[in-house]
């Protein structure tokens, strides 16, 4: 346990390592947060939720940091709003580093020394998967932080802009009631349960991604600039942001180049297009006159096809499972209390830690996000 | 049907019958549209859709009409913007009801003429529905147009703050598989389609709304100011406008008092309460321990509890049904392209008229809504 | 006096003789204000500064139009607030009208008795000149008001857009000290006082105001698309606001024409250019490579020149006079609480009623506002 | 020269030499700007202005920076946006000191070896006043910065929170004309130019400057809780910004608190009150029944008292004086365009770097701007 514990705490730090100081106290938007931020607060997880509770004798590396570092636990009292989090140039981020050295020595000690207390175990747990959820966001947040600037260097090595495989197949599946949920002993978050029923009627699902090449024609076929294809705030949204392309994508010379963590790169035809908001999987579906599966048919069908690159907009708005129960306490702030008006997304990343992905796993955002690395599979 | 045509026609000025002059212009807010401009809208529909394509030699009214009417059919070219609408003193409201004189003259003509063709029928039972639509609005935003003012007169009879019967029951229904969604002959919207299997667990669902009465216990246990019963956005909602408790409640010496279209009135602790937005409704299903039913749960149920005072808050997102198709041409952005980011409310409210409700009919509004008359019916 | 009166209120009805009802309620930006708005604020005026502390048994009109009518006396408690004018559609305006006659009919009544109390005389004719101030602005504001409308209608005649003489001369004024500021025992402005000493540098001054021909060479050299001639937060406001010409013209058939309270007009080149806000006029004054007079050297020269046309911007900020005292109570907020961000105005316009113009008069408005007659008068 | 030259350039790194690295990229607000930005900001000046015209084959250090570190000169093309110098995390602080080594090597070269030409002259000593500009704002913007941290520490050593000397004495003026404005040889800014003669009432003026200890009496007696005191938009503001005491002060254990670049001390109430906005000050000015000075009483008056710890508000808006011409080319943006709007500060404060102050100095800010080390002196 001590071994899983240091290599997930190890690996954030290895996702910042190219990274100089000041790259971690950026916060170009709200959603996206300074490094430094995330670095801290997932071992405040740690710090709050199991050295307080279970280590005898333990002390508050700092008695700021609860105030600074909480993230949205309105149980846990004041935060430092969201919105603030890059008017704070101290902690400092060496200061940050040695937060993170100093509870990982209490936690190994009391890993060493803990009885296996069930509650324990299920909260240690499920703070390497917070952790696992914050390196996702580190890789997102910190690529949204270095393209905020002029010729934007590489930071990270991630096969973003790599091809897929080549051919389309719609898998079909057949109508009837299916199980959808989780249902093992495993890690798993609370929206995953309870498991149900969800009745089906005769769908098709592609076993492929979109490809930035797919995209280029809806582009190239004006669907930038036909109401059609969009959903009425879809549409504002679009003239609002004026946006005329998937993030990242810039035009030099009249050749598409796309800012990945390793760098510029010329534009992949081949691989899957990523960093598009649901208004633009939606309209990418009405344009090419198909539509997005839900979650459940994506779920029932997820054993016949590869996911894993790119998180793949549903159909589905975010809503509590028949009979969700939200935990009690601070933990209980984790899931439910978003459930209104954001969008579920299914499968993973490449920016998602191994292991982190499951096909229950229910991500969601908002509408109008695109820093994440989003996708489209298709539905008929 | 000349007949069913005028009596729809005739209670759109019905309810406008008290009115001053000054009254038809004022929008309080973006979703308030002026009562001028309801009796307008409602008019260019049939001047559009009917008139100009069936009625040989038809002259248009008012060359402006067209830009100063639509709502929002992009594929009808350009319009006033919505935010617009209060900015407008031409045409005066003595045009508008010209307006509707020469439009229902010319329908008159029409109506008795017409050959029985299939898409002229379809049309015309659309453009009575779209007025039926619109005359609840224009009794929800003359309500709230009227409520503006330092002590607002009443201006219209509705039963709003009547007493319902006392007594809750609960109705159980048994987990399988259940048909949703419109099926007849009869006329339904485009979002009502196809009809499709949806599986429910055991549930029960309440055959009484919450009462005033209720609501106020959650006022008076704090509700308002606890955040474990809100979703995070719906507790920003919350301390952003200063909610305190339900639209058009107030306090006079120390007494609940409420602005009905009937003027101002004693709270009726035994009336259902009603102008609460979707997050309040939440959060009280929240506080009582128990829940929102989904929209199926409710469809389902239907036959067996009376509904028709408020439209109910359900815990389902406005979202296409299997199999939705959205109609050519500009008919197909009545319902699709709102298919993101609303909540769903069926049933229908003492403002509904006559004949316009069924138990498939779906409403949809954005979860902070309040000015239409919403209420709150619990699952478990 | 009861003459001077009469003539006075009957002229602010005069000047809406030709509005319909709907006109009255619009209130398309903060700083226009209904028409109803103006002629109740107006009468309110009387009924509070001279009919509750002058004339024995007077019964307030209504009980709430002290709080609906208070423009922005903090002295005299809460007001409805500027930004909600458009939001009340009662009292209606024929009862404002009514309310205009039960004034007026206590105020005959009053003047017929009262005694030639000195404080009562300052406060009538006060009370005149506010209601001649709003003459102006009910003038300007139907007007914008009038002009949101697609095909805007003429309501009212005024000279806008009549030709002025031809020939520019400059009037040549020699270094030295000068008086500035009122003097005399007439009615004026505590603005206006004290009289104090200006000194002055040898400068010359138009005896014409730059006229819509001359604006025009401006524009078709490209002046609101060079940074240079503006300041820096004016360049700011012709990039937000998109401004290419002055407000009201626009272009037909590539011929260029002007809205007018008479209506529709063909621009007329040898008219004063109106409608320009402080931004315009001075990015004028550099292109021309010349620059807008004080507004001393304004007052020192206005013997030598015909004024009245359009009120014209100085390059003088408004602040107090040396020895400025403002009076006590309400009607010290009328005007030194506004000496602050605006700019000095000096002249009169087309709409300024007879006898409410002299030489010392000082207006003032905000860099940016456009709707009244403003107008340039170049110095050099 | 180069002495002088290196002696200032050092100065600007003196002031940051207690700085973490992350401290160097925080923007809180628009006119907050990150220290990086400044040191960079002033040396791309040297780079612009004296090394690319004169000194030949000189490269540049780097092809982005023209861009990067443009304040406001619209002459010299795009430049990165004034509220978005916080989302750049590159440069790096250690590329943005070698830059400034590379510039002042060159430079060195430059000056021993570059003609005596009165332009060079003329640019290089306004480059040094340029960069002793923002040597002022370096501190106020550090402190500003340090500020938003919880528990902030001190970075720099001012005497902000010192004592003055006690007893008050009113200096009296008699009326005339006096000369105003630069009239010497020695370096000047183009708005303290041309000199030319103001006239000035008989007026007395404070010899010392409002102390914390005055203040503290206007806010335990209300005064921002008085309408009475306040211009109509400062009231506005004191609402609005729920203003209730100068910037940096804060209450522990009932007592005043005050931050200082020095640390957190306790309020000196013999000190000069500082970081108040215009408002304030006029406000104070209302309460004690007298007024602020205008800018030419403060000139005239300037040799017969102590300044140079506050930048001292006066009742003068920042406007042109007679015979004002803008120099030619990008220099002419310093001034000229920011004249409106903005209110005349004189005298010095205790972050005004040695040698850059004289009484014909005029500073400008908005009037609701409490950064910098503003102060009260009172005349009557």
């Amino acid at each position: 346990m001590i071994e899983k514990f240091l290599s997930v705490r190890n690996y954030s730090e290895k996702i910042c390592s190219n990274l100089i100081t000041e790259d971690f106290v950026i916060q170009p938007s709200e959603e996206v947060s300074p490094p430094k931020w995330h670095l801290a607060h997932t071992t405040w997880f740690f710090e709050t939720f199991l050295l307080k509770p279970y280590l005898k004798g333990y002390n508050d590396f700092h008695p700021d940091f609860g105030y600074l570092f909480n993230s949205y636990y309105q149980t846990l009292g004041d935060r430092n709003p969201r919105n603030n989090r890059a008017s704070l140039s101290r902690p400092s981020v060496e200061q940050v580093y040695k937060y993170r050295d100093y509870v990982n020595v209490h936690m190994e000690s009391l890993l060493q020394t803990a009885e296996s207390n069930k509650d324990f175990k299920e909260t240690l747990i499920l703070g390497l998967n917070h952790e696992q959820q914050h390196q996702e966001l580190l890789l997102t947040d910190i690529k949204y932080i270095i393209s905020q600037n002029l010729n934007p260097p590489g930071v990270f090595s991630l096969p973003e802009n790599t091809s897929q495989a080549i051919g389309l197949n719609w898998i079909s599946i057949s109508a009837g009631n299916y199980p959808i949920g989780y249902s093992g002993d495993g890690f798993h978050w609370d929206n995953e349960r309870e498991k149900h029923v969800q009745y089906v009627n005769d769908y098709q699902i592609a076993d492929k991604l979109v490809t930035n090449g797919e995209f280029l024609h809806f582009i190239q076929d004006g669907g930038y600039q036909n109401f059609n294809y969009w959903h009425d705030e879809g549409w504002k949204w679009v003239n609002d942001s004026q946006t005329q392309h998937p993030l990242y994508w810039f035009k030099k010379d009249h050749k598409w180049q796309v800012y990945t963590l390793n760098g510029v790169e010329e534009l992949n035809l081949n691989a899957p297009v990523t960093h598009i908001s649901y208004y633009e999987a939606f309209a990418y579906s009405q344009w090419i006159q198909l539509r997005l599966p839900t979650e459940f048919e994506w779920e029932i069908a997820s054993g016949k096809f590869n996911w894993g690159e790119r998180w793949e907009w549903t159909q589905s708005a975010y809503l509590p499972y028949p009979g969700f129960q939200k935990p009690a306490g601070a933990i209980g702030e984790y899931n439910g209390k978003f459930m209104v008006n954001q969008m579920v997304l299914r499968g993973a990343s490449i920016a998602t830690p191994q292991g982190h992905s499951r096909p229950t796993y229910r991500n969601f955002f908002h509408a109008p996000m695109r820093w994440q690395f989003t996708g489209i599979r298709l539905a008929k």
